[in-house]
């Protein structure tokens, strides 16, 4: 353990606090020795609330001994000012981006608070919602005659090879309508492609992952069954890779990448350019 | 349609990609008349790759007219030099705010590339993966006896309230393990909690709809169908309300919020403070 005093880090903002918390944890990510204790205000929207938040802020710092990290994206300048009578380091994505950005599109900005995260009624947020309910009924292969049409993209791979998680986020993050279909020792025999998936070679894209991180991860739900030995996952790995060698299928291995990642490399090789929430 | 020309905006990252998009979305929401053209860029680790970003921000500089503004999240000083040999308004992460957290934390930070997203084997990555599969296990009532213990809050609501995508949002953005459970007729009749909710009232959350809205949803679905209409979205809607006002069930109207300002809510209500990615 880092034997640095613990130290607060506040992540504040008007609407959801996503923004702030994702760029205080982005940041952060660059200091892996630095011992912090986390704390989410959202919804800070009137004067009340950010003199609040600034009580909080200073009682942080009279029980850490050293002041807070502020992270914060709130948008008037009343509740600024307000935050702002507690003593922190203030990380403000606002204050340091809106004046020139200002500048170089010749607008001003419009101040409204809880923008971003907000907006539940535009078309881009309604085809979120419509991507994660399609991963949901596209999972694991369950899909009917044709409905395929509609995804984005398929993965495939073997069972447990992280297909379910990642058409979630490709949805949640993306909008973007993923189907999932596992790979199964029935179609390593027959040396095809299950289902339809022929018929949508070029939304298709593989998972793979090392047989010995597959065997750990299948323990875990089949303890001692012949599905998780790691004999027969190197066997299932080795014969998903030759069918989507042979297929032509592109794919990535997964097994020390995150969701994250996995995600925004299919995107990049379906050529997907999808904006991510 | 706004007039002024479309303007190229680039995310350009040495990781995902997804901060530096989280980030740039979050600013422009505040300009929502400016014509933005969107291109993102992940894995931009090494020079070369520099300098076919510089190109391609030179190019859409050429089509548009105008200089593109990228918003960037590397790390790597030689790969930034790379990407500003191109002309454009460079909105950066780390240039602005390194520097004062080295000074506040006392520390130099690592300067590790595609740091934040791309941490696959962390104990709270491992959390968020068995949170998604958590969530897509006790969806819409799917639960087994005693199942919901682990659960660390139970949605409830209507049929198409929004409970299956604000759990799989909780989830996948903040690793929380969220089941959830539809209030349906039968419940109401019986003027009971559904299964062992009971046990679990703590956990319980409730998601209501304007009528509305309900109609028009479930409309899509099932086409002028009795489950569809006006008058059966409005008697369910005020059953379920009387339900939960009797149950002490704390609820939020959901109608005009997004699921990221519905799961911001409710982590605030029942004061879990998990770390969000």
């Amino acid at each position: 353990m880092p034997d640095t005093p613990p130290r607060t880090v506040f992540f504040i903002s008007d609407g959801t606090g996503i923004t702030a918390e994702t760029l205080g944890h982005s940041l952060l990510a660059q200091f892996p020795e630095a011992n912090c204790r986390q704390v989410r205000i959202p919804f800070v929207d009137d004067l009340d609330k950010a003199i609040d938040c600034a009580s909080q802020v200073r009682e942080a710092a009279r029980q850490d001994g050293v002041r807070p990290i502020v992270f914060s994206t709130l948008v008037n300048p009343e509740t600024v000012a307000g935050l702002r009578q507690a003593d922190a380091l203030f990380i403000d994505l606002f204050e340091q981006f809106i004046g020139p950005l200002e500048t170089e599109l010749g607008q001003r900005s419009t101040h409204a608070v809880g923008r971003f995260h907000g907006i539940a009624d535009s078309n881009g947020y309604m085809a979120r919602i419509e991507a994660i309910n399609f991963a949901m009924a596209h999972d694991d292969g369950i899909s009917s005659d044709g409905e395929l049409a509609e995804a984005d993209v398929i993965l495939v791979g073997v069972s447990r090879s992280g297909k379910t998680p990642t058409s979630l986020y490709l949805a949640v993050q993306f909008g973007v309508k993923a189907a999932n279909y596992p790979l199964i020792p029935e179609d390593f025999e027959r040396n095809k492609l299950p289902g339809e998936l022929h018929r949508y070679r070029s939304k298709l894209f593989g998972l793979t992952i090392a047989p010995e991180r597959l065997a750990q991860i299948r323990q875990e739900r089949r303890p001692d069954s012949r599905y998780a030995s790691l004999e027969n996952c190197r066997y299932e790995i080795d014969a998903a890779q030759k069918l989507m060698r042979r297929e032509n299928i592109r794919w990535l291995e997964s097994t020390a990448k995150s969701i994250e990642e996995i995600s925004a490399t299919i995107l990049q090789a379906v050529r997907l350019n999808k904006p991510g929430y």
